[in-house]
């Protein structure tokens, strides 16, 4: 990338820059409590997360028209509960204020920041799964200032299918060789890759929690390799 | 609008929180200078934005596939120069430079802080005929923080078609009644007030330069009528 410096940065949001499972545990741990359900929160944090891609596949292969994520984890939320042999313990209207739990997410620590050092080199936007509706509430509670909401909601499809990068690239009126995705899952960026952009990682070890085995470091020489969002902002100064 | 305060206020942006004829006539005139072409850059800007409306006309009456508005003010650029039998003077790359004025446009003095001020409120984005492309980089120019993009390239159409506030509503997640959409042109506010949507209203009453006639005032009783952004968050206050 040595010449080429990025005219847009485009950020995965689960897992690289929000710490998605503490955050959904957190949530759900006073509704359970409420209810005197046992069930740890961080199981059910995985469990929901779980569905996620199951879910998404479905409308990647065309078996379904594009709906929102919000959609899909609600979905998944009636999955998870029945799953648990919870299906009597929510009704409609507290699911749904469940399923809040994802606009409810904390950053990472350099997060933060970190964006907005970037942004003082170029454009910088969510290339994410989740809807625009999602997106700016997660941003307005996790502090992440973007020029825009792109992703999976820009292409009407799914991560990793290459139209969601490519379609994010032509919004910004950039090709894809001017844009760089970012991502801590080494998957989001061989598909970002394959699509011609630019990619950069850094890893997230405890986005699945102590014991993590995925993702712990680069499986490929990606154009931008460090440790945070701050390494990042220092590769470009 | 007393008792339902908006959950977001979406914006019309050349005009109602940016000045377009200052900052394309701005922007045009070393150009001109260096090629020695004495037409009044405020003048030229009016043409320019004369062929608004025209070039998207066709896209509204379902004649032509949606463009993006910088196609249009590019190929509307190409319709001035020749109009003004400037064919010759600058080439398709000097075209292409001089397409970007409307990137560089201003905000209004009140505009910056009280975005900022709205957005302590509710969630704020712009409901503008520009494309994400054009409208982030206007954006960084004229210090506009939003929380995403929306507008035309939204619903692939341009206002005032009823699809393009409905669509910049259902991206937020929200109801129609649950947005005002703030302008300081009537007929945009008229065609919003259709599809539901709550209406904000102040004048610009130099928008189109001195002895301006048109929107001067508040031609229906809106939701919210005020001076400009400050008193809407005043009003909200």
């Amino acid at each position: 990338m040595s010449n080429c410096k990025p005219k847009a940065f485009i950020f995965d949001v689960f897992g690289s820059l929000v710490d998605w499972r503490t955050g959904v545990a957190n949530y759900c741990e006073p509704f359970f409590a409420e209810k005197g359900i046992d069930t740890d929160p961080l199981e059910f944090a995985d469990l929901w997360r779980n569905q996620y891609q199951p879910s998404m596949s479905r409308i990647r292969s065309g078996n379904r028209g594009y709906l929102p994520l919000d959609t899909l984890h609600r979905e998944n939320l009636d999955i998870v509960l029945n799953d648990l042999r919870l299906e009597d313990a929510f009704n409609s209207d507290e699911r749904d204020h469940l399923n809040r739990a994802w606009e409810h997410l904390p950053s990472w620590p350099d997060v933060p920041s970190g964006i907005n050092g970037i942004r003082q080199h170029a454009l910088v936007a969510p290339c994410s799964n989740a809807s625009v509706a999602l997106m700016v509430r997660l941003a307005r509670y996790a502090d992440l200032n973007w020029d825009t909401v792109l992703g999976a909601e820009t292409a009407k499809d799914y991560k990793p299918k290459k139209e969601v990068y490519l379609a994010s690239c032509a919004s910004l009126g950039l090709k894809p060789g001017e844009v760089m995705m970012v991502a801590a899952h080494n998957e989001d960026l061989y598909a970002a890759k394959k699509a011609g952009l630019l990619t950069g990682f850094f890893p997230r070890p405890t986005e699945h929690g102590e014991g993590q085995k995925t993702d712990l470091s680069a499986s490929e020489k990606w154009d931008f390799v460090g440790r945070d969002t701050h390494d990042l902002v220092t590769f470009l100064e």
